[in-house]
């Protein structure tokens, strides 16, 4: 397959997200340790989330008030003002943190830049993708931002009816099997996974590893030579 | 001039948002009541809308984590989790309301998409946004819709560019001077201003009433007729 447009994932792909949510969730756990213990808060945040997310959608706001919601709910609504606003609080240090680029990011990118054109696609809140790829300096290498709600067939289709690219010309770049990967091999594109070392449960999908236009690689560092083997096969893998 | 491109705000222009919003507010003041008088509440709901404006952007969410903050601020976190948890619910409310759609707007965009391009053009939370839009039934009629952080003339250039048009052939119609009428004309294109019958303190702006690319009418029934006086002058309203 020749591949023209590589996608590229921005959340535990270019730079350190979830990190930051885990070390979040830490600090309220003990926030709430009088009442409730680490297991069973996750657990309950957990079903907030679920439960909110076809309200909030995905983003650090939502998170936020999920915490809140999840706080009132396992204290019997003992929880103080205090304490919220703590967790307010995190949220806004979430929304605000310095944007840090995983090792290997910049020199990859200039690399799977040549020959190709680049798109940056990015589920979440649009005000906050936007400052981060603001902050992060890595705009002017992307042909086009798509910040989207959803990542699923639906909307890779649309990116590339818009970008005028054949699915079998496109492969994605990023962490999360579900979002990034699985619905572009659906599509006849072709995927290459760099796992993060932590991974949000909601991002969990199973991918058939052996599938003929997937390559897993360790580091972003070793994207482009994914890429390029997967350029100098067949279509099907061949 | 003649127009080809043909924007139109969503929020209080195609549908009710800030009615939602000053309705939510009155129960947040009865909420608080106990503590402090309704207009101080508003002033400090205000003043801590501005000052988290640049980590959460617009939108319903950010706005319930205000008036979380707010509260606590306002209470000496006396504020009880239970009085919390309803205004969570508020925030609930505020993103999951019906779209109600303002009076004669499918028959407006039905003249208004007859020999023009139509693209809507909205700032706020990407999830709510595409939400009404979809629950609208509106989005077919437009060629691009535009879901942005903020209405200025640097976003205004980036749509026309993405959209090939000239300033001189786009006209903009919506409620808000601020966002949608002033940075327009500023560009050089043209604004049909509809304003909607309150208006969020912070879209407030001083636009001249004689500017000869503005026109101002009572009822988005009435913005067909003022795009066509303004196609009909030339590009300086001669």
């Amino acid at each position: 397959m020749a591949v023209e447009l590589i996608g590229l994932d921005a959340d535990d792909t270019l730079w350190h997200s979830e990190g930051h949510y885990e070390m979040t969730q830490e600090r309220y756990s003990e926030l709430l340790a009088p009442w409730v213990d680490k297991d069973e808060i996750s657990a309950a945040l957990l079903e907030t989330e679920r439960r909110n997310l076809k309200i909030f959608g995905y983003g650090a706001k939502g998170f936020t008030l999920s915490m809140i919601e999840t706080a009132i709910g396992l204290t019997g609504g003992e929880v103080d003002g205090r304490r919220i606003e703590q967790i307010v609080s995190f949220g806004k240090e979430l929304l605000d943190h310095p944007v840090e680029l995983l090792d290997g990011v910049a020199k990859a990118l200039e690399d799977l830049s040549t020959g190709h054109r680049l798109a940056l696609i990015t589920k979440g809140d649009l005000f906050h993708q936007e400052s981060k790829i603001a902050a992060s300096g890595l705009a002017e290498i992307f042909e086009r931002v798509e910040i989207v709600t959803e990542k699923d067939a639906d909307t890779y289709g649309r990116v590339l009816n818009a970008a005028g690219v054949e699915p079998t010309g496109f492969c994605m770049i990023g962490n999360s099997l579900r979002s990034d990967i699985s619905p572009v091999l659906e599509l006849g594109g072709a995927g290459v996974h760099v796992p993060y070392h932590v991974t949000w449960v909601m991002e969990h999908a199973e991918v058939d590893d052996a599938h003929p236009r997937l390559r897993r690689v360790e580091s972003i560092t070793d994207a482009p030579e994914a890429v390029r083997r997967l350029g100098a096969q067949g279509v099907n893998g061949a």
